[in-house]
């Protein structure tokens, strides 16, 4: 299997369409990294970008757009709604295939202790390359943003990079290096037009409230089409997968009368996320993706070129 | 998208493994063909060899192997179960990816003019590429196998081969050349002994008696495991797609109080497939297999190399 590694690198520009270019551009120059998708929020002020590239190849490209960043982008002079504490704001690495987390964490590390060597950017470690529990929240390591953090730093241990010293760099801030899952973006339409019962099954299902450790709900209404949604953020679909969400919205739902009318997945879902949900429907019993035809081919592939 | 086609040469030789084993060299010799199986029976003196190649590629390296086997195989002195008529006896083109049906039909009626022109083979061709209606059925094409069509041929006009004239070649026989949708080998368990269930759920879901266009089935006990199976043959996953015949193999079972405790894809399966049921049970809006990673991936790599 092809080994493949996505990063999805936030940068605090969102409005100069040149510097988002600029940063892009260089990312794109790294030998082995192919651009996937790339959106700028103007109110925001920020810009996600998703490439991936092959393990070897992917921290190059990350440093590649970081040192663009701190070259145009000076956070003394940054607004917008989002928090932020740096000109490249987080960097998550995140397995897709032929690739461990272990090796994405690894590959944080690697990353953050040259973004300090090269760049001189300080590094706090999050999620699951964090150093201490504290760190694993994002949210917890931004708390005060680039200014907060800025006055902070000198003062207060628990404020100590991973990597680089107790200062942020005057310009670029300070980055949130990380490995994640692949994240899923999946809404259930309900049959009703009441969004309190959206809200009602959002805290039923999602972790906050005592629902599933890896999923996070709000309700919303659909105006436009006299519906209400429960929209999902699936931070690990392995954990808790697709189909498990979806019967147990369907469950809550019927509770109310209420049918599901449909389910949306917005952006991009692994292949694997969605074979679980026919092995599963399907009561598959001994099943293996090498069963695919299109993964075989893959498989053979790579033999036949060793 | 890449364009894959599949291709699945049966030869009339399944105990003398040299010999089939210079046939398989031979496919695997021609450049792009890559061999994705290979399966020989020595009570159907029979082997199956399954292989993909991009369009282009995909006519010469059938010819290449039907050229060893018309070399190396004799039918005057064949036996074995199953039915035959050539030393190659059938060649289906199977569209895999990026490839149409008619693409398909097209390389089948080369793949026949060739073997005719080049190996002197004369060739029917059968199922999509079938030029007469009783040709789509292979079982029709074979009636009286190799020695009954050589007796035949010259006298019975409506055995007159597409390409070629009117006798077969002396030791090769007489081939079936055609396209086809992908065939899955789909089982589904019930939790039950009697085998009465399963044989008539089989007729109900089976094209034969009434049932699914697409679906071809017989009931069978696994004395093994106290249980009997709905063994099926989905000839077309499109036209007829798992997630419905697990359904009307479900509710017909509901009818005798019997549950569906499994289900087993044997050999491979398309991905189009195994997404096809995840859209289905997930009641997914406006999905499109653009939002699958692994695709997007791929329509990068493809776009970066042009």
């Amino acid at each position: 299997m092809r080994k493949i590694v996505e990063c999805v690198p936030n940068f605090s520009e969102g409005r100069r369409t040149e510097v988002v270019g600029e940063i892009v551009a260089a990312i794109k120059a790294t030998q082995g990294a192919v651009l996937l998708d790339r959106e700028s929020d103007a109110d925001h002020n920020r810009s996600v970008i998703t490439f991936v590239a092959p393990p070897e190849r992917v921290v190059d490209a990350a440093l590649a757009g970081a040192r663009k960043a701190a070259e145009l982008i000076d956070l003394n002079h940054h607004s917008g709604e989002h928090p932020r504490m740096g000109a490249v704001d987080v960097v998550p690495f995140i397995p897709i295939s032929g690739v461990t987390m272990e090796e994405c964490i690894a590959l944080a590390r690697q990353c953050g202790e040259r973004m300090w060597r090269e760049l001189g950017i300080p590094i706090y470690l999050y999620e699951k390359a964090a150093t201490r529990l504290e760190r694993e929240n994002l949210a917890t390591v931004r708390k005060g943003q680039f200014e907060g953090i800025r006055d902070d730093i000198a003062r207060n241990p628990s404020r100590l990079p991973d990597y680089g010293e107790a200062r942020v760099h005057p310009t670029a801030g300070i980055t949130a290096v990380g490995a994640r899952p692949p994240l899923i973006a999946y809404n259930i339409n309900l049959g009703t037009s009441d969004i309190t019962i959206a809200t009602k099954i959002a805290r039923a299902v999602r972790h906050q409230n005592g629902g599933l450790r890896f999923v996070k709900a709000l309700g919303f209404e659909l105006k436009d089409r006299g519906i209400v949604q429960v929209s999902m953020n699936m931070v690990n679909f392995e954990g808790t997968p697709l189909f498990r969400v979806f019967e147990m919205v369907r469950s809550e739902a019927e509770r109310y009368g209420v049918p599901v009318i449909g389910s949306e997945i917005v952006g991009l879902v692994p292949q694997q996320a969605l074979n679980a949900v026919a092995d599963f429907y399907l009561r598959l019993e001994g099943f293996g993706e090498e069963q695919i035809l299109e993964r075989r081919l893959e498989a053979a592939l790579e033999t036949s070129t060793e």
